[in-house]
């Protein structure tokens, strides 16, 4: 069976996958699109030689991605959504009954596209009457929104290089928060704890910058290299612990159980940031 | 640069890492040992092309196998340790000041001996005078102890196949057992909560046939596929969550609010054991 050998960024272990049929490879104007289907994940959607979602575990991601500031925040209306093409992040917010407007911003269209071809479980929110669809680039979106009436902005980028970066820097961070209500909230997935604890710091470091309630948790993903991936969330007020609103909603690993034991433990988030602890 | 394809038993991620250096390379009576020099991790230890560990990050796996039941019994002093040849689990066990005794039994002495060459600041515990070497079968070497003196057991074993098996059985943890004092307490490796699921459930539900108190918890180890790995362990008596010592020993990664953390939480350790939630 052929392999497809990942190419992921500052990552010391190469990660390679069984490769049973190439669905989809063509270029689009931001990166290169593959669908390869794996005998144990399932369909893979692949970027740029980086593994973004497989099937069989996506879930992992988008409901860590989502729920945690979804039910921190007590009542989230208006949401942002920027990047997360493939449209599973959308779906994960259009479980909260609440949620009235989704703006969905996405870079490259053709992400989407094919994640509507190939992933209808996942993408299958994207449509939604509640959804409006913005082509074009996150922190560009964010800088024109002149209104604070969004409650949750989610960031679900890709690895943060090349045009992804733009997502990640204290200008950003401060236009997002001044879109934001006084109980909004925001979260990045913000790479492994593993391999990327530099990236890490600095992304807490400059959240803090702008925000004054900053906070870090992990989720274990297994296609992602590293799988101990870091979440960073921050808001004008409310801590991200705490759950302001009792879980309705159907999930597979999500719940008040994982969501509290997910945030790293004070002594550790202690060491990290004053780096006294690196491995 | 050369490159070192692992060959994980169960594993649908192919792990590769780049290889500086080939240090050694042997066939023992049971396995083959390879050293290897990595950019990232350092020294890298492989047993039959799997990986066991790395200079870099063997404390995480070496910390949580040890401390977690040894901070959860209120005395251990007599404790076996099965398998663990590299000497990171004796060396993790000897921190411990009320330890009086460590039968340490490893069936293969040639890992024993390119530890020591390899891994000095892994092996250095193996020559203390507590410290007693048993090379042979660890089940063997249960069977034939006939009293019930032992505090703790901690099995570090390679993966669940070959002639690791005979300590997956439950006629391995009946005897285990029956050398335990009314508060000894047991842990083993329990393979990855991502790709080996079936096997965490049948050695939760083989412990659960000889133990009273069987609980389960997990870290992550980026070297390991799958990397979200579990840990199980077992008393006839006290609950492993419980820290019944303050930890006064020096650690990079385990603390007491790691050990309250690692444990899989109620809710999704019902829906594993269920089988109503599988991934």
């Amino acid at each position: 069976m052929i392999k497809f050998f990942e190419k992921a960024p500052y990552a010391p272990v190469e990660y390679s996958y069984d490769v049973e049929e190439i669905l989809y490879k063509e270029k689009s104007k931001f990166q290169e699109i593959i669908v390869i289907k794996n005998p144990h994940f399932g369909k893979m959607l692949i970027l740029d030689d980086v593994v973004q979602l497989t099937e069989r575990d996506e879930f992992f991601y988008h409901e860590m991605l989502t729920h945690v500031i979804m039910h921190a925040h007590p009542h989230p209306k208006k949401v942002i959504v920027i990047g997360g093409g493939d449209g599973g992040t959308v779906r994960e917010v259009l479980k909260h009954k609440n949620v009235e407007k989704i703006y969905f911003v996405e870079i490259d269209e053709e992400v989407i596209n094919v994640s509507k071809k190939f992933f209808p479980t996942v993408s299958y929110g994207i449509d939604d009457p509640r959804v409006e669809i913005k082509i074009m680039d996150g922190a560009e979106f964010i800088l024109k929104k002149k209104s604070a009436d969004i409650d949750a902005v989610i960031v679900d980028s890709t690895d943060i290089i090349g045009f992804a970066r733009s997502l990640y820097t204290t200008d950003f961070f401060t236009t997002l928060r001044d879109c934001l209500t006084d109980e909004g909230m925001f979260v990045t997935h913000s790479e492994s704890f593993h391999f990327h604890m530099d990236m890490v710091i600095e992304i807490q470091e400059t959240l803090k910058k702008v925000f004054p309630v900053v906070d870090l948790y992990t989720a274990p993903i297994a296609t992602y290299p590293g799988n101990w991936w870091s979440f960073s969330c921050a808001s004008k007020k409310y801590g991200c612990r705490e759950i302001r609103r009792i879980p309705e909603i159907e999930t597979k690993f999500y719940d008040s159980e994982i969501h509290l034991q997910s945030f790293v433990p004070e002594r550790l988030y202690e060491k990290l940031l004053n780096k006294t602890l690196k491995w």
